[in-house]
């Protein structure tokens, strides 16, 4: 690996951007790269990445989430000019391998002959974002309660990525915080992280606050109408989430379902968590070709 | 201590309110009280408190913060209707003890035959009240910056009640924390808490975000300069500040003055933070008569 | 569930009574137990446990960890009387549940028609062990290092359920601690911790203090001579270990092999861990019955 | 001062040593020192330090807490022959700065002549001890109690230096911290602090562990009575210290007085801290000389 590789940000917004810093610092450090930018107008392009020109051939080639629009073209909201699947195909042989998140049919269609890496299944991805997603649910809760955090008493149902994240940090904000899980091992995990923890059945109208994690319909009507409109629920599982927001409007719960919270409270650090995936993806394989 | 004191909420917003519920709730316990409200229309008087006639005498009268409102009313936010001076000094004797925060010349003059005491010069509301502001703080930050509070680099310019309730709930995020302080004796607490210290001459631009909380002009033009137009400028301290906010337009530096966090964060927790000091020299008058 | 079901704690240490007294304690609350004890000395049995008669027949037996002692009896240190295996059959019929740690072949051939639960082999004991185990370790550190844990740089090797549990104390003790560990999961859950990463090829002189966690020979001679005789090295790991004592003893490096540490450090806390543990699989039992 | 200064460490344990290789380090980055060992046998001088020959002329001489030794001598434990007074005197000019640890009227009358600073009276040195005082009482805890720190219920009873260290570093443990403290200041920082408060009159049997850090009789018989012998006592608070201890024998309570814990749970650390205060004083000396 001595040459410099060739690395391509295909559209996407400020994120990719940054994914493409981080990749720029990285290279000072290990892993040498020449960064390429398609998909964005001029004034977005930093100084020390270059234009795509179309003559390239790319080693790596970075899409953001969700890689299309309109079929068949890039998602570029940061550029006036379309730039269509068949101009990135130009610069890919068949070794070129592909990082994108969440990609359709279509793009796995169009790119079949080549490597695709959907970095958003990555687990170190989603335990990293764990952290952007915490803080901006902490962010949404200092907004809705009239109360402070500390001292609040919050439950949080759910103990995975976020669950854990957003414990920790509430945790130094001195609030009271309790963990519904059904599983027997995160309870054990819990109590030696020194939350509290509750069944289901616990459940009551006694909480400040109530984060849910879990994808799973855990607040339907009978729920809401035990935690009553004293309370305020903030939903941060993925769809189908785990609230029946209509019904919190019929009983008057405050209920808020906050998604994308990483692109929208930290998106510097959404894109180099991106980067960072990458990294260690790229690091990997090269580990498995000369091991 | 056997019959319940009479108490009242003269005037205020829902902090006022919420005092007075802390004094409810507290009567049950503790000390007994009656809780009357003046100064608040009819649909914000929770059914636990009596609305003022008049006609009573008070043993404790709560005035809010800036007492006044265009020199002989009571300053009632939430009220349609007048109430003057005179009104609350005919439900008063000379026993009737005065609580109040910030009064200007013209109230001290009006009671001056009674105790008036200033709850915002009691150290320990302004220490309590310090978490309220930091948790205010951070979610100006939360909102401001690009990039998660974990693994910022952030300086705190003072190390007083602020400084400390702030670096306390930052490092729970997992923030790298730095205190700018001139006191020895500061520095050595600082050591203590798992911070940095630095001195004032250290500062530059490496700082994602820095907080003042100190009353002295520490960022001038030059220090602006210092700081650069990458960081945020969050300015804690009371008037006159620690900014040169004009310099800061000029050299394009963010800088924010939040001022009244507590009430504006979390009401409920401002308000009960009056009651408990209010509560606490109650408490200390009554210790003193009888010791 | 309406009747009191018999439990038999047989033999053992201080941990199996205080795993009989959280039975007890429990029993006022939820699950309803009598509860007997054998292979204790009278002066040993608290007051509100029986004494094992013989001619009982109980619904649940608990055996120590490491059950038997010269093959046919039971491992009863705190008695001057044996118990053998044939005295604990007569009081058991078809339907009661056998508890142990650590079961040798020939406890497994007695007990055949029964149901053996190996508590050691549940999760969520070794996920709460990990605190007392933390606590013993953080003990021996304070004991052998001349410099305080705050400030100290501080590595473990693992970041399983010990490794997590450690780093989290240590972080209130202000130590600089960096993990080391190959699974990309696991370096993604240290940096949300607010913990340094490391690879195994990093690892070298700069740290006062080595925690071992992880079951591999990492702390060969090549590593010893890496980290040198000025790093104090406490391997945690069960056997066979993670360190090369031999090679330590010739290098001069200190290197300290904690086995057992919950017993020895919270024989109480251990022992209600054990009850814990049997408790929710008795749980778990009854639920799946009525299911 | 771009001359080396000249700095003797006169007498004292491995301390001392330590206090001299900080100066040691510390010259490397700002201040500028010739370090100088006396009463210390040649195996205990560190390469990068000299030997004390009598005939050089210091800037800066360092004592050791408790200086001297058969009123005339210098208290070296670390040497087999003996350093008188004189031989220290003739090594002075009247611009020579003494540093020392609780110097006795004796050697206050020897250097009359000269600025003595115990170092021992400093604020920020008794702030940064706190740190190996409150590491070595944990030490004591975990020996001491059959439970772990971790979900124990500890009182603290006075919240300066030392309790404030110490209850920061049981919240890591997830101990169930209450502080007992007269001052409204300090209880409002120990509620900031997350912890709880109580009252002297509140103090009852329901306590693990109690730390006394206040020096005041507060465990007296009737006091002692009140634990019981249940909890285990530790004083903290240095001479008369806050413990009855005859009434706790009596009364069967467990209650351990741990003094100087600094030089024995960290003797490196301790002997840092007295480098870095004298240095501050150095600094501080320096500025204002210039300033």
């Amino acid at each position: 690996m001595n040459d410099k590789k060739k690395i391509l940000i295909a559209g996407g917004d400020l994120r990719q951007i940054y994914c493409g810093k981080y990749f720029f610092k990285s290279s000072n450090k290990s892993e040498r790269f020449d960064i390429y930018l398609a998909g964005f107008d001029d004034k977005y392009i930093p100084e020390n990445m270059k234009k795509f020109s179309g003559n390239e051939i790319f080693d790596f080639i970075v899409f953001p989430v969700l890689p299309l629009k309109d079929d068949i073209y890039i998602n570029t909201p940061f550029s006036k000019d379309k730039i269509s699947v068949d101009e990135i195909k130009k610069c890919m042989n068949s070794n070129t391998v592909l990082f994108c998140g969440k990609p359709d049919k279509k793009f796995i269609d169009f790119f079949n002959e080549n490597n695709v890496c959907d970095y958003m299944e990555r687990e170190e991805l989603n335990i990293l974002n764990a952290v952007p997603t915490a803080e901006g649910a902490v962010y949404i809760s200092i907004e809705e309660m009239p109360v402070t955090l500390k001292n609040s008493k919050i439950l949080i149902t759910g103990f995975g990525r976020i669950g854990k994240a957003l414990a920790d940090i509430l945790k130094g904000f001195g609030s009271d915080v309790t963990i519904m899980t059904r599983s027997i091992e995160s309870r054990a995990w819990a109590k030696v992280m020194n939350l509290k923890v509750c069944e289901k059945s616990d459940i009551d109208s006694s909480y400040n606050l109530i984060f849910n994690t879990a994808p799973a319909m855990i607040f339907d009507y009978e729920m809401l109408k035990k935690i009553g409109s004293d309370t305020i629920l903030i939903d941060l599982a993925s769809k189908p989430g785990g609230v029946d927001f209509k019904s919190a409007g019929e009983l008057g719960v405050k209920a808020i379902w906050a998604l994308g919270l990483p692109g929208k409270s930290a998106p510097i650090t959404a894109g180099e968590i991106i980067a960072e995936t990458i990294e260690g993806i790229i690091k990997e394989r090269g580990d498995n070709e000369y091991d």
